[in-house]
């Protein structure tokens, strides 16, 4: 069989029985209406999209290839390898093949007959040598960094979004429902986490979190027992954990897990790109008194942040306020980290990536909006010991929050 | 207790008791040499390396930084984060602590009296923000494309690296020796690739496959049943599979796998970074005989590569040869992919990337060399049916090569 028949004749049957969501034109043509606002700020004529995640945002689909946004008029879609599957995912009009991008501004040129003087472009991430190739391609063109119109604009979720959201949260809900089957005494952390991640994929968890930066990493198996938890390492959270080698100095490690050690499990859960983040605590038989403490300050920190989160709510402070309650329930030396080593946030946006906007962090002084994402993470940590913590993912409504994360908060003890 | 304490007493001996194998200063040595030989040839006085690959094959940790190598003299290590524990896994002796990027300037005429007129930087992967960044930090300095000569320098391994890919090939020989326990009729793809990098990572594998791209993303769920597998998607591969959505639309699906379909499993491990990489077949009952027959023809065009590895042998004659076996053997139309998609490799370079030199490919004309590292990897797909091949990591030796995935090549029917 021709594989552009059966792609453009089964497909989407095939995909929608297997739980595809394609996302809808209004909801495409929604984001591009607030993309182009920005742009008309900046003065930006047309946008090229290249980065997988915008890419996906503004088109539906993550099939190779680029998209270009005019300021006015209808969006092209140029597609590099797979032409009809991207025509099957994407509710764009105006889909054509792009062999080199050096065909871009001809292609540009056909379908609105010109080629725009000033472009924007993802320059925080966009590579140095594909800069240089686009500035010999685009004689003329004067580039500029749109990267902060995309994330201004992604920042805000739509309800399509949010429910996206929400149908990753319930997959994290099912597999923490299955951990306390999962976890056994002598397993080790990598263990515990490889099947976490299993039990994940089995309802539908894509494996890969998504990052906005060339070296951070995100994954799922950030299990983290004993001191291995006392641990600080490459990423920018209070703990690392020991991993696997210094090739992977985060996450699990082939340390077995022991008896009343606190037992980490921070755990993102991916579903259509969209993503939920959240930590519980588990243990073999009851935990050490010390660290059941430390954590229902944790939860304590959590539900300030929760109270006052709603339209309006400055991010800086926000943060600050957890510091001065840590440091009044006497955590000050161990709040989100060892001294020195603190970190300067206590939650971060989330949506197709893990570091998106807000970020209630030392120095993020803007206001909460109604749509923002974020996922909320007091940690403590005591260096040789063990860390303990608690997270999970919320989206701002109208007068407060939903969480959607739905996981129980006890200790998950068995 | 203190974190540094801590670190700087212990850290080491758990690290080792749990597996973790530190990079050896004389192997960073014979590298550094290699790559200022690069240096030399491009008149470059110093190299700035950022990205996480090129920083840990060059400094032995991953904790986050920047390494600073002068055509002469001694390499300084600049870490953002945990320079205790950067300490404890990296041999390199200069070892500074870094605030802000716009320090290094700085600290680079401290470490050797001054700062390089010319500087290699990875122009390939850094972003243009970050680019324009340095050139204010650097006032007075030209910036290269170093790049290549981290490529070049890496295509070549080391016994050190080897016997690392070789650990990771024997991760893989024990999950493929597990996966017939696995399958199970009634499974979904996810599932069963869920199960499968459970299996791995209970070994140590690493479980994120790394790949030297802004968008391509590597992952170890690649498992394709009947239809599913002649499906071609954004990946430059034979066929991409269906997945999850339109976010993630490679690799396994939500789709049951059926008796006597072709099920074919790409399946990465990593170990201390270094990844090995192989197919095999899978079914439920026996294989229709339409793909038992193209699995052979696989089989046989992955010998005839294999039979003419050697040093000396040129990359792009071995990817034709395959062409031209294809067709004898009346496979011409669905070899390597689909007509109009079928891609024009069958053979990749791997390392601590799945993207490394040699390809072999179309265009790559040049010689095999002792110590070169790549999957061979020929495919075979019919739309609407499903896919099948073989692939397997191999050395280039002395005289030949040595396979680093010894897994049986047996279709494995349950």
């Amino acid at each position: 069989m021709d594989h552009d028949d059966w792609v453009r004749q089964e497909l989407r049957e095939w995909s929608l029985s297997l739980g595809f969501r394609y996302t809808p034109l209004e909801e495409i043509e929604n984001r591009l209406t607030r993309i182009r606002a920005g742009m008309e700020k900046q003065e930006i004529e047309g946008l090229l999209v290249i980065q997988k995640m915008d890419f996906y945002y503004l088109s539906g689909t993550t099939q190779e290839g680029l998209l270009f946004v005019p300021l006015e008029g209808k969006p092209l879609l140029m597609i590099k390898r797979e032409l009809e599957r991207a025509r099957v995912e994407s509710p764009i009009q105006d889909v054509v093949p792009l062999k080199s991008n050096r065909e871009i501004p001809s292609l540009i040129q056909t379908h609105r007959g010109k080629v725009p003087q000033i472009l924007g472009l993802e320059l925080d991430v966009l590579p140095v040598r594909d800069y240089f190739k686009f500035q010999g391609f685009f004689q003329g063109t004067r580039f500029i960094d749109a990267s902060s119109i995309l994330r201004e604009t992604r920042k805000i979720k739509s309800l399509f979004e949010i429910d996206l959201m929400r149908k990753a949260g319930e997959i994290g809900r099912k597999v923490y429902r299955e951990a306390k089957e999962i976890l056994k005494k002598g397993m080790t952390e990598i263990e515990f986490g490889g099947l976490l991640e299993a039990a994940a994929k089995k309802y539908g968890h894509e494996g890969l979190l998504r990052v906005r930066s060339l070296n951070y990493e995100a994954y799922t198996w950030h299990v983290l027992s004993g001191f291995t938890g006392g641990i600080v390492s490459q990423s920018d959270s209070p703990m690392g954990g020991l991993g696997l080698s210094p090739a992977f100095p985060v996450g699990a490690s082939l340390k077995v897990m022991k008896a009343h050690e606190p037992i980490l499990v921070d755990f993102g859960t991916c579903f259509h790109g969209y993503q939920a983040d959240e930590t519980r605590m588990f243990s073999i038989g009851k935990m050490e008194q010390k660290f059941i403490d430390a954590y229902n300050v944790c939860k304590e920190i959590h539900d300030a942040v929760l109270e006052d989160t709603r339209p309006g709510a400055d991010c800086e402070t926000l943060f600050l306020k957890t510091l001065q309650l840590a440091e009044k329930l006497g955590y000050k030396e161990s709040y989100l980290g060892p001294p020195r080593l603190q970190t300067r946030f206590v939650g971060h946006g989330i949506g197709l990536e893990l570091n998106e906007l807000p970020f209630l962090a030392q120095g993020q002084s803007y206001p909460l909006e109604e749509g923002m994402t974020f996922a909320v993470e007091p940690k403590i940590v005591f260096p040789g010991e063990g860390s303990v913590g608690i997270e999970n993912t919320v989206v701002v409504t109208r007068d407060g929050y939903e969480v959607l994360t739905p996981v129980e908060q006890e200790i998950f003890q068995v």
